[in-house]
């Protein structure tokens, strides 16, 4: 007998699973049904501020497959436009809205997965509804924004957050020609990346032009006669604006399966074991929605991240297609860049550390991208955070230019590896003077650690 | 009293070692004496080539550290143009020539370190020592290659060998306006990236305007009336020619130590224990001129790269200043390029894979460095050699554009933590799309080897 997989949401993680399900598992066994509210399946969202700086020309080179190809090639049955509302997990049903026409409708599953992905954090404050206050979640957020831009040639952009998607949207903007303003509440953009880097990254921005308004909160967004947002009222201040970005993180849009009374654990994601099934008979979860495992601090945690959620859904889609998948947990790892300076990170930093129960101990080098006197070296600072006592490696922060950031997946290698700094500093790493000086800025920093742990231990 | 350390040869595992001890013991309880043949310390060996590129201007930028930066700072007393002639383990005397007066003089030791380094490969053939033939081991080495090209406006090079030096010299002479000629006995370059990378290299090699010849023995060197090399003898043909540089690889300068009956490996370099011991009491050896530990293979293996000869001399210098430290073995990571053309390598590839007693399984794939849509995404492949069964990672080559090499290091550090295939492709690495797609090049290389693994397995 034919069995139905429901997927709800259709990007990284939840079209991954479809996918990966479908090479197991044929229609005659499994028929496949995916909802997706948007209008397009398999996108980069994290693209999707370089396509609005003009960086990536068009909308579709950041769709991976469309829903077309899914339906031809693997026969699973996409419905854009379309809303999962509720879900029934007694009677096994979906209820779905179709966006077009409003009419709604139930679907019944064997097996549901939800991957309804994360939202944009909202600051409560009057106004943060206003048209012309946009998230960054999907390309009809980013098609939006370039309708704006096209449209109303706005002068002024306000980016509330200085996190990844602030700072990339902030880049965007800019190089769309605005006058950018960059709103943040902690006292340095990037807060994981700790005081000191971050105050580098502030005055990075600062050089680029960006205006950074730190330890400041956003209290009002106000809108002109036509119902646009106008001005955002920050730090006593009103400053008068066209657009406003939401750049101060996501959370897991996890509403539909706590109301569904699927387990949601305190990091606001759904709660799953490592095969991705959650508690519920039936029910499966990954991606952005999902909790995670983070394989430091032993905690679950709540990472919004297209590796993740891709990783995630080939694991369900590998159970779900009857085979055998585990996934194995985070490091917390990721990077970006404002503008040629790169922004990297991996595991914990001195105060995640802390919190996890560590006594960790911090040093930070700096050194060159390649040999000193080679053409092209650029400046790489390495901050890492070691265990007092073992020497564990329990996380690294990079800022450099041009070749510094990729170097964090070496560390997250050792943070993963459980590596000492003392060991990680013997590693037979690459050299050659195009590629780095013969200590790799790696091991200068991991031997520099060693000695911090050794002289505080 | 004060004990006396003789370190014999100026470069990265003399003077590392030499400058560590320092630093643990004071020049009242131990007095180093160092002799180096040549006029420099502490050079970037690996630099030569750029430096006769002209893409390095200045000899000095070449230099770390300078015989009088180490005996004004650390109280080294290093003696340049010295060359130790003979070890006398028993009565522990070194009998060192002063180059420029040609006296020779007999010092005692209380422990010796031979840091000699390597020396090149010369093919079996006449004229092989004919005035004009260079290799590329030091500063005066590079020194005299430019002096030749300056004097002499040579027309056209000819490189014996397309290892690690000969296509960096390749590239250096082709970069100096000369006709270049490679001549290589294996039937591709780079004989351990395997055929089917040898090959692309060659063609890109050809692509530059370099001539290269393969599956040929170079036969003899012929000189002219002037005693300088006129011309190559190569596959039957004679190829007149101003230049010649030896790129054939090195073997470990180990002759002073076999004579002074200090056991030598079969890889040609001298036997250490992991604190660089040698078995003779108060002998220590480091660097190319000594033997290490592969991880994978378990064999010894003489590598002669600037990286392992630091860290053996760091490690030979905190035993010799009375801490405690081993070295932990190599991988045999290593990296080049032929202009824009990246080429790196750790681990075992299938031949050596299969020597060391491994059923070893091959897979390739082909990806870009950034996201396959952003600006600047260029071509990278991968190839890994897992282990049948277990799937464990072996090693990986890396073939590709700007971006592409150094992700060898997070292989290396897969074989070097003994990872498999299939876990590799779950760890937590960065991305964003100008750094990577959304599976990382190595992530998509290790579910294709995990698959390749389980399929053959």
């Amino acid at each position: 007998m034919t069995e139905r997989l429901v997927v709800i949401g259709g990007d990284a993680a939840g079209m991954s699973a479809a996918s990966q399900a479908r090479r197991l598992r044929g229609p005659d066994d499994l028929e496949i049904l995916a909802f997706e509210r948007g209008t397009t399946t398999s996108y980069s969202a994290c693209g999707i501020p370089y396509w609005v700086a003009g960086l990536v020309e068009e909308r579709d080179d950041l769709v991976a497959r469309s829903p077309e190809e899914f339906r031809q090639r693997q026969d699973i049955d996409v419905r854009t436009g379309h809303e999962v509302t509720a879900i029934d997990t007694d009677a096994r049903c979906v209820r779905v809205r179709d966006l077009g026409t409003g009419t709604e409708a139930d679907h019944g599953y064997d097996e549901v997965l939800i991957a309804t992905g994360a939202e944009p954090l909202r600051p409560p404050v009057s106004g943060i509804d206003a048209e012309g206050v946009f998230g960054v979640q999907n390309l009809d957020d980013g098609e939006r924004i370039l309708d704006a831009v096209a449209a109303r040639d706005p002068q002024t952009a306000v980016v509330i957050g200085a996190g990844y998607i602030g700072i990339e949207m902030a880049e965007a903007m800019l190089l769309r020609g605005l006058q950018v303003h960059v709103v943040e509440l902690a006292e340095a953009p990037m807060v994981r990346m700790g005081p000191e880097l971050g105050g580098r990254i502030a005055e990075e921005m600062r050089e680029l032009g960006i205006h950074v308004h730190l330890g400041v909160p956003v209290e009002a967004v106000n809108r002109g006669a036509d119902g646009w947002v106008s001005s955002v009222v920050f730090g006593g201040r009103e400053l008068a604006c066209d657009l406003v970005v939401l750049g101060a993180g996501t959370r897991p849009a996890s509403g539909l399966a706590r109301e569904a009374g699927i387990p949601v654990g305190p990091s606001g994601g759904i709660v799953t074991d490592r095969r991705q099934r959650t508690p519920v008979d039936g029910v499966w979860a990954a991606g952005d929605c999902a909790e995670t495992f983070h394989r430091v601090s032993r905690q679950p945690v709540s990472i919004a991240l297209g590796t993740i959620a891709n990783k995630q859904g080939r694991v369900a889609g590998l159970n779900l297609g009857g085979a055998y998948g585990t996934f194995p947990g985070v490091l917390g790892t990721a990077i970006t860049r404002i503008c040629e300076l790169e922004i990297a990170l991996t595991g914990l930093d001195e105060d995640e550390a802390r919190h996890a129960g560590f006594s960790p101990v911090t040093a930070t080098v700096d050194s060159t991208t390649r040999a000193h006197y080679f053409p092209g070296a650029e400046p790489i600072t390495i901050t890492m955070v070691a265990e007092r006592g073992t020497g564990r490696l329990l996380g690294a922060r990079i800022l450099g230019r041009e070749g510094a950031g990729k170097r964090i997946d070496v560390l997250a290698m050792a943070v993963w590896n459980e590596m000492t700094v003392d060991e990680l500093s013997q590693v037979d790493l690459s050299y050659a003077p195009p590629f780095s000086p013969v200590w790799d800025p790696v091991l200068r920093a991991a031997r520099a650690s060693a000695s911090a742990v050794g002289a505080a231990g």
